[in-house]
């Protein structure tokens, strides 16, 4: 097991130390685990002159996952764009090939009242939105600015897919669903962009190899507005890149609690990179009052995707479980009644509870 | 006051008609009404064989304003693209330079619980989305699709903004901010897009120019976020095309009954189209069952924006308030204790309410 650590900036510093201890303690001497810690975001700059040194390019590619922090600081957009600390991320999910985006949106019992919406609507919530990740207006060609025929300034990007590149996420998409509710939600915008009737129809034809998933098709207005209407209805949705960049993160805020929720991007293989959807947060950051039960889910998830350890995932997930029945807290899902930790506390708290 | 009425299809017509009777009320024998009506959509190709025949689009160009109901058809994405019921709509927008799309969200005390989110997060919910309408990946150049470099079959749209079609959308949305609480926040996803970053510096300058209204900015995923979290932190929110289509029927459903949502499209001078934000509902149609309210309020709009009735337009307002409080209710917005009424006696209700 050889995973490159990438911790990144702000509370990605500490949350990764706590996944990194658990894991530590989950696999325990059964498997040698060799770590190799690598800078990135704007540790990267410190480090390297650059968000994503080639050396952590390096350290990468010859990984079997990476465990990721948060990369980015307040004020990113005043650097070129490339050298941000958070395009470092963009760079690294095109270099991997990393297309397939798990990002699972689920209630814990125990935080309900943390969400905005009425408990009966996100009661039980447990739904799984795939976005692919390296296509679409994010990398599409031509990009950039000019003068129009006119004389007058524009800029432009390109929303492009190719039929390769949706199959590969669409079948993803329908094995995902096939371990899961056996429906299968895609999201688009055909009534008005050819690429999204591409989309619709590649999705379509895959669908038939998978008669046994339920496949829907929804545009994406509308698939906004059945995420808050009543969002129980999903089992798993896929959709492009952008569209999955806004859906995704309305998913996670369905549950009130993005301190609680883990990530996987994934190759075409068993590698991936798993980070927490939350960001660097860097009004808190170095003060052990980060929540790194993102983090460690996401070590759980890095588990049962790039190593088949799907007994030690749920081991990891139980444990989570457990601290928060616990009454365990850090500050960002504190209720009155509850017991406040800091970071560090958290993690050894999961640990004991392994 | 010359009025184009565009019923469409669908509940178009029965709420189209209610608007109708409300207007010829509360216009009274004050100015002169002259209304033609317009085959739009399936109506369109019933019509003339064109979801937006010749003569639908001369009746528009010599009118004040439009009033339209609704258009489009189950089935839709079986005919070419531009010949849908559907597209007809943005046919329109396009040919009238209909680029400033308003969409209020806002509740009404008494259908608070329609809400799925808590009523403390919405009590009071009042934000304006408004929306670029004639530009961005819905018109760009290129668009299509074809074969890539590798043989593979592929599709296209084009994210484009000039800088005039930003500055023009941002001198609206800074106008309407100072007719409300002088808070604009603008979407985008400067971090990733150079269309975007283009927008986020028009606005930016054109913003130097209204000193008194406060300027902030969100990633279009933040955006969907924060609405969801804390949707009464907004005042009035400024995007583009395809951002706005998402993010104005998320806020839409924040309330809980888009069958009470209107919408205003605006072109540069007075001139505009006005439609209820709700759909055909083919299932219902024909029924006497659909909520003619957002119809009515888009009628509204109509009377404050295109006819300068601001005192007409917030007499309909009160009437519908007034309904509403006499406990009369439509099917989609029903709660117990009230009294259920059909399409037209909602309408004569706000007629009697005037
Ligand atoms: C930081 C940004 C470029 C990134 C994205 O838009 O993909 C982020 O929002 C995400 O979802 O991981
Ligand atoms: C019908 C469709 C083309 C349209 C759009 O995407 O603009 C609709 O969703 C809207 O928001 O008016």
């Amino acid at each position: 097991m050889k995973i490159a650590v990438m911790p990144g900036d702000g509370i990605g510093r500490e949350v990764t130390a706590q996944a990194v201890k658990v894991l530590k303690a989950v696999v325990g001497h059964g498997r040698p685990l060799e770590l190799v810690e690598a800078a990135i975001g704007q540790a990267g700059i410190d480090a390297a002159g650059d968000p994503l040194p080639a050396a952590t390019s390096e350290i990468a590619q010859k990984a079997d996952a990476i465990l990721f922090g948060s990369a980015g600081m307040p004020g990113d957009e005043e650097i070129p764009f490339m050298m941000r600390p958070g395009a470092s991320l963009l760079r690294l999910r095109k270099e991997l090939g990393l297309f397939a985006n798990f990002r699972p949106a689920f209630l814990f019992p125990e935080l309900i009242g943390a969400s905005t919406l009425k408990p009966e609507v996100v009661d039980g919530l447990d739904l799984m939105i795939l976005r692919e990740l390296t296509g679409d207006v994010y990398f599409g060609e031509p990009r950039g600015s000019g003068l129009n025929a006119n004389g007058e300034r524009e800029a432009f990007n390109t929303m492009r897919y190719s039929e390769p590149e949706v199959e590969r996420i669409a079948h993803v998409a329908f094995r995902t669903a096939r371990t899961r509710g056996r429906k299968l939600c895609s999201v688009d915008k055909a009534n008005v962009l050819e690429v999204m009737q591409l989309w619709r129809e590649v999705v379509t034809r895959v669908g038939k190899e998978y008669p046994d998933v339920e496949l829907t098709h929804l545009f994406v207005d509308a698939a906004a507005m059945q995420l808050m209407r009543a969002p129980k209805q999903f089992d798993v949705i896929v959709t492009g890149n952008i569209f999955g960049d806004i859906l995704s993160d309305a998913a996670a805020m369905l549950t009130g609690s993005i301190g609680m929720l883990p990530s996987a991007s994934m190759a075409a293989g068993s590698f991936g990179l798993y980070e927490p959807v939350h960001g660097t947060a860097p009004d808190i950051a170095g003060k052990n009052l980060a929540n790194p039960l993102a983090s460690i889910l996401s070590m759980a998830m890095m588990l049962r995707f790039s190593f088949e350890q799907a007994g030690n995932a749920g081991r990891v997930e139980g444990a989570v479980r457990r601290v928060l029945a616990e009454g365990l807290r850090t500050g960002d899902i504190f209720q009155p009644g509850c017991t406040r930790v800091g970071t560090e506390e958290m993690g050894d708290a999961v640990v004991a509870a392994l």
